[in-house]
């Protein structure tokens, strides 16, 4: 007789599990929350204290910094006036449901309206671990190239919103916009999409209006 | 009385076993691997088709193509004349040995001094997986931002040469050389650096003549 052990299949429920738990315990204090997913160097960080600027102190923003090792990037948001909390993965390639929960009791949440969670930079495994946010927002990156939705169809089904970053970049490297958004667009149709640079603001207050617009509405 | 069921171990070592194998096919056969590995969009394919051209047929290249879903690589690939063979992942996020012992023997090993695998675009799980190369090459790339080492140890203390490229984008971006290095030489000290642009070409002779040093010495 053959015995079949579904360790995966057990591992994701558990993990599904417990980003269900997060959830509920997001909307008991009215907390909106966002997982933020990239290639590493997309521009996370640059996006999310960019983002804190557009939002003109509409909405209070908390983050959870996802991280393998250090913590530079909890560091900037800290310098920014963010309260912040640090989840060092020890290596893991993602976050999961269970790390959140570890680290969403250390933010003032009966202070903030939204949390920015930030992933680990990695175009692959972070889209298969639900962590209990209400929407998967995807930074893409000019430098990384048109291919990408093509190339990491995981990713780019799996969110609700796609920043298009480094668009200040776009007259030195070679990207077809085109080719780019019929990826997108086959993969998650009619995603709201916003093209962006963090580091000239351009597109940061259609990207931030949006948002507050989603925050508000629950 | 409690049982431990060491899983990860033995996938592990099951890898390491199958490497070595691969390790001791292409020795017996005379053909040097490498194994390159990056962010995704850090410019592995640009990077290796320029390798072709400053190699000036001094070494006979095929490659092998991992990819999550497509064959716009290996299509890339083929088009500039080099033998080349696709692995799906099928979503994986690595190669690993048995992915390289499926795809090495279709290609012409036997009219090949240098295989280049290109592995899927991913700055964390690939260090966790030799597949029985004989070097391990890291691709940088100026966008991703200067704070790569520190954030992404595993992947930096595990090759033997990084190519910083988009040395281009210098100008254009915020990238501090030195911190950058220093992070690599605390990681991994004394690796072999090639800073290049595989749009411009520059730096491309200096990596091809120390990887034909390196083929030629086994």
């Amino acid at each position: 007789m053959t015995r079949h052990i579904p360790v995966v299949e057990k591992i994701l429920s558990a993990n599904d599990l417990m980003a269900a738990r997060n959830r509920d315990m997001l909307d008991s204090v009215k907390v909106y929350a966002i997982n933020v997913m990239a290639s590493p160097g997309a521009g996370k960080t640059s996006i999310i204290l960019k983002t804190l600027e557009a939002l003109h102190g509409s909405l209070r923003l908390g983050v959870v910094e996802g991280d393998l090792a250090t913590s530079i990037d909890t560091d900037k948001a800290i310098a920014a006036g963010l309260p912040a909390v640090q989840i060092n993965t020890g290596g893991e390639c993602h976050l999961d449901a269970v790390m959140l929960a570890d680290a969403l009791p250390r933010l003032p949440l009966s202070e903030l309206d939204l949390v920015i969670v930030e992933n680990v930079g990695n175009l692959v495994c972070p889209a298969n671990f639900q962590i209990g946010t209400h929407m998967n927002v995807l930074v893409a990156s000019i430098p990384e190239g048109d291919d990408k939705p093509y190339k990491y169809p995981g990713m780019y089904r799996g969110v609700q919103a796609l920043i298009i970053n480094k668009i200040d970049l776009l007259p030195y490297v070679p990207f077809n916009m085109d080719y780019f958004r019929q990826g997108v667009e086959i993969l998650n149709p009619g995603l709201v999409t916003f093209p962006a640079s963090a580091k000239t603001g351009e597109g940061m207050d259609d990207w931030a209006d949006w948002l507050v617009t989603r925050v508000k509405s629950g």
